[in-house]
């Protein structure tokens, strides 16, 4: 691997920083990482290298602070060409970017409905919401098999690292996603098994034992 | 002005529609546009172009659809490079493209809540969440004049096209931007003596009037 000066600040479960270290691995590029305490207290370096939204991950390239995940994927595609993420095209690009800011503003949130909600009609309704989003990312695979053609790429990279967390939402949702997206599900296991996605995604049922603590604190549990 | 097959779906008061014009008057690139009935019924290609949102801006470029606008506008400098928007640096780039985000984010919908609230400590709340938001995005300007350093881009696209809604803020918020803000406010009025952008940002006196049409909708008025 080439040697950078690349520290990631992180928190394991999160499905932001699994992109970064997604794109990282992509491309073959060695960093270091800092775990960050976001419950019981950031780090002076997180605070002062993301002032605004005081989040992970931060990419931190020479020591200079890249923030927010889509943003820090295209840093690291355009700062370390090869192999490309991004689409040759300028207008697959919009496409990818479009596709790749839906993911930001619905996925997560729709999913933390489903575990956050408190009653029968409120799960129901979360439920439909975030199978509606599913429904509309599922719609954007390409039938070559990834989202950007025949080979993955930088949306499969923004897509796929928020997908350990959906057996989280199909336990406290009760459903499978597999039933009613196949297509979907599909590309989730050929992404699976690539070395990239395999080396940075945490295990599902870390992700549930954590949903579980937050379900606790939100006293659903 | 080079030709290009290049149709905008418009409305001409939307901060997000007067970006892409700003863009295109830039690169020196003729369009044309049509103008959509957000109220009445937007067209059969709007709805067909960006099923997802439905909404405006989109811009068809030999009829393939771009939406989102500060993804239309990175298209747009892609497409056509010179003279460029973006930064140089990766660096810069990923910069400007976080400070795009914020604003994209905050800046429509803090402002927004000014004439939307219904009484003294909703609109009190709103005005201090602008002011927050402003005090951010005045930190992010440069002391060389623009956003990106001396000379205007992509950022100073991205912001200055929320800026004829400010007196709308003002006026019902009952405040001056440029007392509490006179960095910015020197930023608004360098550039818009910029051809750009005075060719394609509308009346501040129509957005007020725009304004108090959605005010009496609302039972404000």
């Amino acid at each position: 691997m080439a040697k950078e000066d690349l520290l990631l600040l992180d928190f394991p479960l999160s499905p932001f920083c699994q992109r970064v270290k997604i794109a990282l691995e992509e491309k073959g590029i060695a960093y270091k990482h800092q775990e960050e305490n976001l419950f019981g207290g950031k780090s002076e370096l997180l605070l002062k290298s993301n002032p605004i939204h005081q989040k992970v991950p931060v990419l931190l390239h020479d020591g200079k602070p890249i923030c927010e995940s889509t943003i820090i994927v295209q840093f690291i595609d355009e700062t370390f060409p090869s192999p490309p993420l991004l689409p040759s095209s300028s207008y697959e690009r919009s496409r990818a970017r479009f596709w790749a800011d839906f993911i930001d503003k619905k996925l997560f949130e729709s999913g933390g409905s489903i575990w956050k909600a408190g009653g029968a009609d409120e799960l129901e309704a979360a439920k439909n919401e975030f199978f509606e989003v599913l429904k509309c990312v599922e719609g954007a695979l390409s039938d070559k098999g990834y989202f950007g053609g025949d080979s993955f790429g930088f949306l499969d990279i923004i897509a796929i690292a928020m997908t350990n967390w959906f057996p989280a939402y199909e336990k406290f949702g009760n459903f499978k996603v597999e039933d009613k997206f196949p297509k979907l599900s599909a590309w989730i296991k050929r992404c699976s098994e690539r070395i990239s996605v395999a080396k940075s995604l945490a295990d599902p049922q870390h992700v549930i034992g954590f949903v579980t603590q937050m379900r606790k604190m939100h006293g659903l549990e």
